[in-house]
């Protein structure tokens, strides 16, 4: 089969790999029909990461289940299914408590496993055209038959559950004011939780134009652009002086101050600590490591940043972090799905085939527009 | 009437000051029958504050009704009473969702006001005969007749529930392991309120014998004494290697390591970071300070710390601060003292006369055996 | 001043009575702008409880603050604030638990109190020129100045906070199904309400069409007319067979049946109970009285009805009740008035002058179309 | 392999039957050493369900794993492994929100199956040498080797988490006060689960003294013997004429007034609308069934009983019903036996070979002293 394959530093290719296969009773297969580009690809393809060539890369995948092993109770051939991008068995202690996305037995040593990333266990990604899923009747969640809001489901693996999982990080609450860093996919999918939850007043806060405007017109937000205003200032100005209810890092340690300093790593975890009122509360969901070769400082390559904690412990402040626990979230997203209440698809830029993988990773790392959420779909 | 009142660093005297008395309608004036001195009153005496001479001292207080104030609704002269350390009004936006730690109300252009405290608004404090009690209907809560666990009952005033509320921002639950670092009188009390929450094993981290054996007698605790293993390795061992669910920082910004290093402010939230396990959460009452003129570093002294935020966000950790909201739980713990369940004042170590308060400052200062929480009488 | 008296069964005059005014230092008098008539005022309209004549009806209030007692602390003349229909004192176990539908402080045996309701405690009624406001800084919920959403901050003192309640006590979430039965105003508030917490369906039961097409037109709702289908198999229909995820009584014990039969008073708690789902949550907002001297049977006159508890108890349900605390809720529901978020004046239909009051208790009482939810305005 | 089957009315015996076997490859097949006789087998064993001769009881089981399945992926040959009475997938819409008692995949049109018990899916009792555990990584959950605890271990499959689960169903909290009605089994590990939790005060309400006796030694209760008191008063009297906060009922539909009335239904669930506060929660794990031939009238043969809604609703309760979800809670409860926190098998009564069920099963349907809990062990 052909899948998106890891060569090296800034390079990918599309190869023929062995097939995709039953390889535990209680796996299936699946074809995949649609298989998305994300933001933590570029990590690997970058070559900051130890990622070695020969890596499928893919963790956001959905299709129609092909092959089914005996012991795989409730799948059946033709099934349409989208896979959480976090592995996970269903029965360690975590998976029990639904946190998912620290999966004891997918990974060994560690908590969490994901399909085709770095040290996230050994699963082959889904940008490819089939998909061995384990554990697969507790991982598939079951889609309406057809090919109707495909890419609004094929978002039910990634990252509208972890927009919204930063809402829940939050505890957004109906007539909450939110201020939302970052507006990235992630980031415009925590603003159009934030909507979909009853926020009053959600500000989004990035310098690009295009995204802005999509947080304006699909999250119904407040843009607030940082390279024409202090974001801390304008939000406080509109919250009568307090700031926010709650705030959320979309950003990370990637954060830029938008000047020539370059990277400045705690920015927006420190930014949101003087946006949020006394007492608020913050979802963290851009992504902190705990080793970053290419960090600016000796601290923060070990994962240490200098954290505004004195402040935030004045303010009362609580703070929740993580990658998501897609498998908490994805059921009732797609209910919303199915019942026309969401439509999360506003965020996909462009639908291209599998063999464009290498040009659309080049571009999406260069930034250029158009090419901020891609899905590949094997079958054009 | 006689009070407890600043005089300069590393001096308190006991003198005649002007009587409390009803300054609003709202107000009750207590005589005061125990009043607690705080390890916070030694920010002050050690002049590492802004504090001014002339300020009474004593936010640890309980009384008897003296006086009661034409807009007072339930209290009459003779009811006995205990006060939150925290002055509250009942009815702003944080005192309506029980952060009475955080009121908009009492102290202008500030979140939360006390009683004999810095920068906390402008209320005298209890270390003497007759306190003055603001919005005396919210504040006071009421106490059996008689002078049954007078000693119990002082410390509703603020370490019972502060220790308790560390539990509630840890969210322990029942069957769950916590690891406690520090065993002062407020460690002391959150180690007790993991017990009476039904935790299952409870480690207590500290140096002094004296303190260690209190956490074992009782609250059940483990201790770990930090001057004789790593506490991180020991309590993983004890833990099947995880770590424990749930971690609590009774410590703060003043943490020393034990060895000649000295102060090393973030130690403890970051040695809780490796202590507990991937999805737990971190509940702090030791405090952090914007500003520490007397910090180790530049940053520090203005409350930026270097905090292991990549480990924290890769194990999906969560973490709650601030101090506490004494009346979320006061009503119920002085139910559970009332009837047998708690028994909080195994950590009174002495009670003293209030003329007797400069010589306990300055013991309690030296860290003197039997000087660790003493509780003062203005009636011998 | 002017006021609307009860005068006996199906009778109320619009009479001078004495004026409102400042009776304990924590009160204020309010100039009363808009109040409304609630189906429960019709309780006492026809002579079904033990009101006696001149009681002053009201208790849907919101107004400008004219006199100022000594002991209010935020409050001044001209601030505009609405009132929630429960009388609360902020202070006592309930009102600290935000249960202010329970106060024990403001009717003297009995837990809770309102405006111009029998038994409610000694509270004139607001349907007049002016207003006392007991405990006024807890009960008073400032508004933006002005008189912009006038008939939207109106229905903050009861039917929104209470449809809002409903949807609390069924828990509904974002992605729920829910149903409701009853498409009167606080049905309707509750459709809103479930709408505004992101349900993904919600089905409203009625059998008047112009309430069912408020449902449709305004929260979303799916309309179910229960005089031309069966509401149970019906919903069951559209939710896979397997009912909806929570349940609403707006009803309560005045159901019919929609035939000959006449009042059914477990009839709508008996169908929720078929309605959801194994695990389900039902919220009851809808009125059950522990004594009804016009019930159609001995047992239902004491407030005993036949419960299909073995079905409940199989299917693992929860059920809430009660009437609404407003004060857990009015500051959220007018953030989102405010932010534009919420209108739910949609409701409103009429706004009349206080003298029409006699005249509009008929027509509502004969539930004429265009009388179900009135404004009346002092000052027109 | 020997079995205890089900031969008709007032009759069982222990016989050879078929070996469990592993049928699916998510299966795994247990020696049995510890299984349970519990008070709901009486309901079959007396002939009042549609069980039909031959079935195998036994739904409260723990042993050793002695064959695994393919499919399995954590159980090893050797794991010593306790069983939710619940057969649960893990995967469904209900397992994933923790609610394992309502499975939807285990026991074809309907939520919730269970080992040996008529309706609830093809699963053979544990009553038995061996059993064959559906689903194994999900159900089984792992104990420390050996023999410790055997005693405490086996009321994890249904009764101690039973007993929790009133306690979470009534939300008791640290401090609070409950009554609890009916001191069998399930009773004692309410009370015993309250104390665990943190109540303040725990009332047992029963008439058997002996049961009265284990609720005060084990579980530090305050007995209620309601032949001798009435206990909505007595209650009353010891929480200031209020009740209190928290309400249980451990006994079910098949309550009995203690006087020549016999069965009385409704007669616990209205004592308790009764005997807890305004705003207080009931949690009913004592059964109530849609459908009961041998009920004192009509409507109670088809689960309709008068309940006390009116007051219900005055006083703003709220209720949750059904049985336990017991994996939501076995895990923290082992953690608490291992730790030596909990000992719940002050309950057990016997410990019996499993030749020795008949007679056990008589005695206990007589209600003898000694045969309360009996625990059958398939190696002596």
């Amino acid at each position: 089969m052909r899948a998106v394959v890891y060569k090296g530093e800034y390079e990918v290719a599309v190869e023929n790999v062995e097939d995709a296969r039953i390889e535990d009773p209680t796996d299936v297969v699946i074809r995949v029909t649609s298989t998305a580009i994300c933001g933590s690809d570029l990590h690997m393809y970058e070559g900051r990461t130890g990622a070695e060539p020969g890596i499928v890369f893919g963790h956001e995948n959905m299709g129609v289940v092909e092959q089914v092993g005996d012991g795989v109770a409730t799948l059946r051939q033709g099934d349409r299914v989208v896979l959480p991008f976090n592995v996970a068995c269903g029965f360690c202690r975590n998976c029990e408590a639904n946190k998912t996305g620290f999966c004891l037995t997918v990974n060994e040593g560690f908590a969490g496993g994901a399909y085709g990333y770095v040290s996230m266990g050994p699963y082959q990604g889904g940008q490819a055209e089939y998909l061995r899923v384990p554990f697969a009747d507790f991982n598939c969640l079951r889609l309406p038959e057809g090919d109707e809001h495909e890419q609004d489901f094929i978002l039910l693996a990634d990252i509208f559950p972890t927009g919204y999982h930063a809402t829940e990080l939050a505890d957004v609450q109906p007539g909450d004011t939110v201020a939302i860093y970052g507006a990235g996919p992630v980031g415009l999918m925590a603003a159009y939780s934030a909507q979909l939850r009853g926020a009053s007043k959600i500000f989004v806060v990035d310098k690009v134009a295009s995204r802005l405007q999509l947080a304006e017109d699909h999250a119904g937000a407040i843009p607030v652009d940082f390279s024409q205003v202090d974001p801390i200032e304008y939000i406080k100005d509109q919250t009568d002086g307090d700031g926010t209810d709650k705030g959320i890092d979309a950003v990370g340690y990637q954060a830029e101050a938008g000047d020539e300093s370059g990277e400045v790593p705690a920015l927006v975890l420190n930014n949101l600590v003087q946006t949020v009122k006394a007492t608020g509360r913050l979802g963290v969901v851009g992504l902190y490591v705990p080793a970053d070769p290419g960090a600016p400082s000796e601290e923060a390559a070990e994962g240490r940043l200098l954290f505004e904690i004195g402040k935030f412990f004045e303010k009362g402040l609580t703070m929740g972090t993580g990658q998501a626990d897609v498998k908490a979230y994805n059921r009732a997203l797609r209910d919303m799905i199915v019942a026309g209440r969401a439509t999360p698809s506003f965020v996909v830029s462009k639908r291209l085939p599998l063999d464009e993988a290498p040009d659309a990773y080049e571009r999406f790392d260069n930034r250029e527009e158009g090419y901020s959420k891609v899905v590949l779909d094997p079958a054009i």
